[in-house]
């Protein structure tokens, strides 16, 4: 429906506009009935519905409306699958029409920094390709059922140690190859209703006062049309923010930001002009819920239970297995050891906390699934609630797996151990887990390992397990998704989106995490994830990209479809992907693109590309990706721009970070004049190649000491030629003793830059 | 001799003046005949004295007077001993005595932050504490002579590329507590004639016009009484220089920095008193030479060459040696391979470039050694002007390998590998060397590999050697050393002062070398050397104070004086080292200092003391080391101070920096009163321990949202209460919906910080 919005907001008080811009409540958005503006809620996600029930408390933590639980973002990204991110996100709208809430909050676009941040499950990955692209997917799903996405945490905000104080210093060059990158094709492609800022400051002011974040590159170059909403309570100064860019503060301050908008347009320190453009903002989002409202909206739980199921399937990923011990066949004795096995771990916890619509055990499906022909025994093994070995509960285990012929462990972290609020300290397993493996470890050689955890655990009992399944937090579904695994009536297809270390100090931000007092320093730059473990030679537990299947796949074939291109043309590059096994599976084709020599530091390799290729045994698919200017560009910060440099670039085609099969390469040509401006400080190396230049500087060299001495080969020449290459402009003026003057030099210089 | 220097300098005209701040020609500095002022002269160093012959180019590179060279830096501080390093610089300041020289240009205190770096032989240690003491007792040897040292480069000069317009940016606590700490403790107390400016921007400002290093630091902070001399070509702008504190320009400009500076001080932009204070700094020290010129000095060039023996036996480590196959028996056949046994590397190239007085040949030193008793063959193996592999000599070295006992090969960096000038950019033998000892690995099993190089080298061949001594630039007396050491003769003591990677990646400063055109980031901050591998737990070839003996001691009685100190309080703690095997021998015993909790990132542990323990077998001696408010301290960059927190710190006592023998445990009280101020973004937890503040904000919490529902224990409670630690006061207020006010907020501030 057209309204004429703009006639509405001149019909508003001041006060109706700055009331506009604040929560009605916890959940709501203000309206104002005498003009016909509805209110509307807002409430958590992203994988799956919390809607406070209405006798909950204020945050409604712990208590909300049933809705399906999804796998937890981490595991949504394992499964490097759009569509299927799609659907999730259509079955989330779903829910939120049936329950009448307008804006879904998610989901995080976060890039994960350290393995130690408390709410990593809740963002997708260390890479910023990869993240933005299962961001997009996620808010199409949602908003294609007419409900909103609120994408956060914009920016910078990857640690819950001192969220709401801390400040991000983060270079330019970082916040937008990386931290920021991971927002903005999300935004371009899909348009979030709303953008959610973050608590924290970015390189000193906060995200929800930031101009730069919310106007200058949010709203003018991305083109965002919604609305920014503050994470609830991040708001600093209401007037600064609504300044800056933040259009709707959350959850009401009991009118206190109200009145300080009103104060600063009364008191000229904010133009009215820049409220009523943040009203309509508001307006535009609130009229787009309601035009898209379907009343008496309802949806099937038990599909959506299905899809959660499917979902987890896809998000799991096998990281070990030995000799082919999974799939495990449906007979024989089989050891479920583990209190995970009935009370599972399947979400994280804090704002993303759900109430299921129903919850998968582990251990019923795993004897659903086993059929009559295998008999499946349990054994608790540790107490969930405490980190302390119990030797009874061990013993037992140790007793239960003896007289299996497999013992699958389920271990992982309670959810004590990682949460929205607070960051991990270490990436062990509770030591009574760890202990109870080794006990196990004594007694039986055919270890399974299936982990329920939200971000990388150390694994220093590798060695034990002949099987690792990382079943991450995979949703109420969870416990059908881990038996058709281990069973292989699913063949698990899930790579890593994030980096597992060998252990906690190798990761990059180990040095400058969490910062001290309120400041955080990203020192570690643009080598966040997998571009510091390539830099730095660090072997890790298992590279991003990493996953095993229960067959085999070959890669032939690389096409680049042409051997040079301008940087604004585009190229596509396809690969044979072959089933070479015996069993039915899918293979994630990751393209990784490295410039082969640059004048600014650059990571070895990024991911610019993957595709999902679902095979049957011994069929064959050819993948194809695209490749344009972002492909091959960095940012740079002088020109305030993408820039790729002109040169060859690797593009390497292949099942990990890790494991690039094939490679060629391709030329790529800068369409960008940049212009060198010369100074004194200029060195004799920076003017090769520049005919003018380089012929006054031979001439001069003649006239310093250098020029008689430099032996043309032999003892000191590769000094002296290096020497001469570094040497300023002005020191072959100071050297010549006279013999050249400050001014002939200013006057070369003017003619070289004129 | 007492002179009344402002009455002479009350007679100078300001072009005189001027005149006296820049350099007479390329090594001398100008007089004053009029007025009985001389010119005295300057030389490079600072291994070995190199003056230049009438007869040379003007920069004196290939061709010099001779005298005695002894090892480099990166030897001598290998050593660890102070005394025998003042020896030296004893030595050095007799030959500058003999050959009329008033200053030689050296000891260089920079860290060895990259192993890239083409000068590290240069510089002692990637340690400070270590570094600073070797410049220190090279300082007071030489001047104990009435000759001046000049202590450089000054500072954050880490590399060679681009070393004439480059700028490091550091940060101050980094800068403070390694760059600069390596300077600090030498200029206090060895008060160097001199300290030479560095060529580099520190921070965006040259350091030959950097007020903040040369003035505020330098002479106010660490109370320097010499002069500044710039780094040969280092002046930017000249009057800038003098005003920021840069007294000397070397070499001479043709007469362009004086009349800078004179047109400077005539328009008012210099105040004269500037240039009188840095010419009477400039006179202080010519007189001083005048006052110390021994007339008609010579030295005993055959005791400094036996010195240069003595110092080279202990400038060299051991660092492998299976099944003590070192000392070599002297018998037997032993095959030398390696060029470098007949023309062997002794010194760095650049301007420590010297011509020795003599120089022995390895190969000549062995059988003189080696006596009747054994056969000594040789083969060349590579040439040292390729890296290309020569099939032939391989060939022949392979035979005569094969023929051996023991097969010594000779291996390291050619000259062209590492100078002055450049860096490298791997740190990988030449190609033909890692062949040949591949070859002789084939046929012989007794390898004994003897290294010449200045600075770390990869070793992929390691396993093939059973014994490896770093020889480093052994100077012009290496070759007895070498065979002294391989027969025993001599037990080898010396210990690395720089962590060996096992490859260059895995260096802090890796993601960052050598930067981004002319700005490089010293993003691994304090992280430098083994404060890197220790925090990141990546395990080096060889650490930091590593090396082995023919003999081995053991460590026993660790007693910290006391149980607690305050922070202007001292403490000595000792140790017992026994000689437990049967060969005199030598131990370095290194003693670190931890900081057990801290508010900011500091590094594992720090080197706060060391001391060599000459042990006859079976003998037990009783080291000991005064601790004081620095061995706890950081750089409190808000303070602008050295602080101590107040907390437990560990001492640990052992072999190396990766090898702690004994551990004991020291209380330290801060003396520093540091009151907090609170903000409206002062966290809960922020006044957690202030009573007054944590009254009020109990009462307050109650009055928010949280108030009821933190729930003590269960679901969620760590985040509730990790969530409510982080909280601001302003996000206390806001969520209070109007319960809480601004006002009062600010009353309550008001009333914490008055």
């Amino acid at each position: 429906m057209n309204r004429d919005l703009k006639k509405l907001i001149a019909e508003m008080t001041l006060e109706e506009k700055a009331g506009m811009c604040s929560g009605l409540d916890f959940w709501h958005m203000k309206g104002v009935e005498r003009l016909g503006i509805p209110s509307i809620m807002l409430t958590d996600g992203p994988h799956g519905l919390r809607k406070q029930r209405a006798s909950a408390d204020h945050l409604g933590l712990f208590d909300s409306v049933p809705a399906t639980c999804f796998p937890s973002a981490v595991g949504l990204a394992s499964s490097w699958d759009r569509e299927l991110i799609g659907k999730v996100g259509v079955a989330l709208g779903e829910e939120c029409q049936a329950e009448d809430v307008a804006v879904l909050l998610g989901p995080g676009a976060n890039i994960k920094r350290s393995p130690l941040c408390g709410r990593n499950f809740e963002y997708f990955s260390e890479d910023p390709y990869l993240s933005s692209r299962m961001a997009a997917s996620h808010i199409q799903g949602v908003q294609s059922q007419g409900v909103g996405t609120s994408l956060k945490h914009f920016a910078a905000n990857n640690q819950e140690h001192r969220r709401m104080t801390g400040d991000s210093v983060v270079d330019e060059r970082t916040l937008r190859e990386i931290y920021l990158a991971s927002f903005e094709l999300a935004v371009k492609e899909a348009q979030p209703w709303t953008v959610m800022c973050s608590y924290n400051k970015v390189n000193g002011t906060y995200a929800s006062e930031n101009e730069y974040l919310l106007t200058d590159i949010l709203k003018d170059e991305w083109g965002h049309e919604g609305f920014v909403v503050s994470d609830w309570g991040a708001v600093n100064e209401r007037a600064d923010g609504l300044g800056a860019g933040l259009e709707l503060e959350m959850p009401s301050s009991g009118g206190m930001g109200d009145r300080k908008i009103a104060e600063a347009v009364r008191g000229g320190k904010l133009s009215e002009e820049k409220l009523d453009r943040a009203v309509e903002r508001l307006l535009n989002i609130i009229f787009m819920a309601v035009d898209n409202k379907k009343t008496g909206a309802s949806y099937d739980a038990e599909a959506h239970h299905q899809l959660a199921r499917k979902v987890a399937r896809e998000s799991m990923v096998l990281l070990k297995n030995e000799g082919g011990i999974l799939p495990l066949p449906k007979e024989g004795n089989i050891a479920l050891i583990g209190e995970f096995a009935v009370k599972p771990r399947y979400q994280g916890g804090g704002s993303s906390h759900i109430k299921p619509t129903k919850l998968e055990e582990i251990r019923e499906e795993i004897i659903k699934s086993a059929g009559s022909g295998a008999r499946v025994a349990y054994a608790r093994g540790y107490d969930l609630q405490s980190d302390a070995s119990d030797d009874r509960l061990v013993e037992e285990a140790k007793q239960t797996a003896s007289q299996a012929d497999v013992a699958v462990i389920f271990a992982g972290l309670p959810e004590r151990y990682e949460s929205e609020g607070f960051d991990r300290t270490h990436l062990r397993l509770p030591d009574n887990q760890i202990k109870l493996i080794q006990a196990i470890a004594e007694t039986q050689n055919n270890i399974v390992l299936v982990l329920s955890n939200g971000a990388p655990v150390e694994m220093p009992w590798l060695g034990s397990a002949k099987a690792v399944l990382e079943a991450y937090l995979g949703g109420q579904a969870l416990g059908g998704a881990i038996a058709d695994i281990l069973f292989g009536d699913v063949n698990p297809s899930g790579k890593l989106a994030e980096t597992f270390p060998r252990r906690l100090e190798h990761n990059p931000s180990q040095l400058n995490f969490p910062g001290e007092g309120d400041r955080v320093e990203y020192k570690e730059g643009l080598f966040v994830g997998y571009r510091y473990y390539d830099a730095k030679h660090i072997e890790p537990l298992f590279p991003f990209g990493f996953g095993l299947s229960y067959t085999t796949f070959e890669y032939s074939n690389l096409v680049i479809g042409k051997k040079s291109i301008r940087d604004d043309e585009q190229v596509t590059v396809s690969v044979s992907v072959m089933n070479s096994g015996s069993r039915a599976g899918k293979e994630i084709v990751q393209l990784y693109v490295q410039d082969v020599q640059s004048e600014v530091i650059r990571p070895v390799k990024e991911l610019k590309g993957f595709a999902k290729a679902d095979l049957q045994p011994g069929e064959t698919q050819t993948v194809s990706f695209t490749l344009d200017k972002r492909s091959f560009a960095y940012y740079n910060v002088d020109l305030k721009d993408w820039h790729v440099e002109t040169g060859e670039f690797v593009i390497g085609v292949g099942r990990s970070s890790q494991d690039i099969v094939l490679t060629g390469t391709l030329e790529v040509q800068s369409t960008a004049v940049i212009k060198p401006v010369y100074s004194r400080n200029s060195t004799v190396g920076d003017l090769s190649g520049d005919q003018r230049g380089e012929a006054v500087i031979k001439e001069w060299i003649r006239l310093t000491p250098f020029g008689a001495m430099v032996p043309e080969d032999g003892e000191g020449s590769e000094m002296m030629a290096a020497m001469m290459k570094d040497m300023p402009l002005r020191g072959l003026v100071g050297f010549s003793g006279g013999a050249l003057t400050e001014e002939a030099l200013d006057e070369i210089l003017r003619k070289l830059n004129g």
